[in-house]
């Protein structure tokens, strides 16, 4: 154990913050420090955009369902998955050429870049004292989200992230997560110890919510999976990747 | 600044390893640091396959394009998004409902909650003094890995990650990264600074490799970007994945 570990062991999401604001200079080191994450093939296929402008901050919010948080946080990020760098660099010099920007291969390459460096900027806004929460949500009408931030082709809108100072009056518990053994298999996929770490996580989990709520009855996680798996998942989503040049063969 | 941002500012891939072993009490904890990670309405949707056989390390290393890294590490993480506890779930609590795990949705929501928590243990790893590089490779033969790997459905192979005490005679340096102009943009998407970046980035890259390799000519970001995009890039990528149940719809 160590100071970053612990700082990573203890993180949950925040979602309500303190007026206080986020400075450019903690903004920029964020993003830096993002930056700084593994990137396949050096291809840095992500761009970030800082939201702060309180319109446009209510605009996205409005698109991604209405969660109040992102109205009230000081800074917004649009983490987009961005292969139009590589696009514009093989119009430069190889226009010959024919490109694959949309391949699967490229929409998962840019998909993990843009994970990568959120998580590490994550993880930098903590140490810093700040506190965040990732949205999702964005997707929920990833169209208009694109519009308003004026995403060109070959860039698209993965996930938000609210960032301010937590308010102390709303900390959150550290929710629990599926035991070790349900997704640290060795020398092999072992569908037994996933089976077994998921009867046990249900139970863990309705403890959880049940202590939370003051004894009232709540489903398993199974049960909440179960609910989430069979709604529609953003069937729009598809079309519009599509649209922007992206997961085409 | 603070000891994590400065350990995530230090990150470099480290590719040689020594003999040392990981202890089990270690790559636990790099893999709970992991689970810490946020998780799109808690689906961890992911299983790390942590291979320490000597066997089946070669047996990937020879599907991930022969790197040597792969045999020599004392831990070989396969990072896998794994929607089969979801599909489970569904099927046990919603047997009669259509499920939506082959949605766009779900493989950017698996592929994203992956990569949020092997970053996360790539920082505990580092914190830990051990050094990673991501394998993108493992996915040139995607279908012998899975195989090998025994992933059953609704599950692929996401990259892989070495895991090791760093080489001290092999220590690489700082690779530049865009510059920061180039990927945080305030407000609104900005193309322009994206070209003003990369055109300042390019003469960074020929400097900083000619400076390694003494003064060999060498491409700058951009042509090496464009060779990228244009060489064929996994194709069978996507029947691969629709054939274990994603990105179907």
């Amino acid at each position: 154990m160590n100071d970053t570990i612990s700082l990573l062991m203890n993180h949950r999401s925040v979602r309500k913050y303190t007026d206080r604001p986020v400075t450019q200079e903690q903004l920029e080191a964020i993003v830096a420090a993002g930056q700084m994450a593994s990137s396949s093939s050096n291809v840095q296929a992500y761009t970030v955009v800082a939201v702060t402008e309180p319109e446009l901050k209510n605009k996205l919010a409005d698109y991604a369902g209405n969660q109040a948080y992102i109205r009230e946080c000081p800074v917004f990020l649009v983490w987009c998955a961005d292969l139009s760098r590589l696009k514009n660099a093989a119009d430069t010099h190889a226009p010959e050429a024919r490109s694959y920007e949309g391949a699967v291969e490229n929409f998962v390459v840019a998909t993990v870049d843009v994970a990568l460096a959120s998580q590490n900027a994550a993880v930098a806004a903590e140490s810093l004292g700040l506190g965040i929460v990732y949205i999702g949500g964005i997707r929920n009408d990833i169209e208009g989200v694109s519009e308003a931030l004026g995403l060109p082709d070959h860039v698209y809108p993965v996930f938000g992230m609210c960032v301010g100072y937590p308010d102390p009056q709303h900390g959150a518990g550290l929710r629990p997560r599926l035991p070790l053994e349900a997704v640290l298999h060795m020398n092999g996929y072992n569908a037994e110890q996933s089976r077994r770490g998921v009867e046990a996580y249900d139970e863990t989990v309705v403890r959880y919510i049940s202590e939370r709520t003051g004894g009232q009855r709540t489903s398993s996680w199974s049960e909440q999976m179960a609910a989430k798996l069979t709604a529609p998942s953003r069937l729009q989503l598809r079309a519009f990747l599509e649209s922007k040049g992206f997961n085409r063969e």
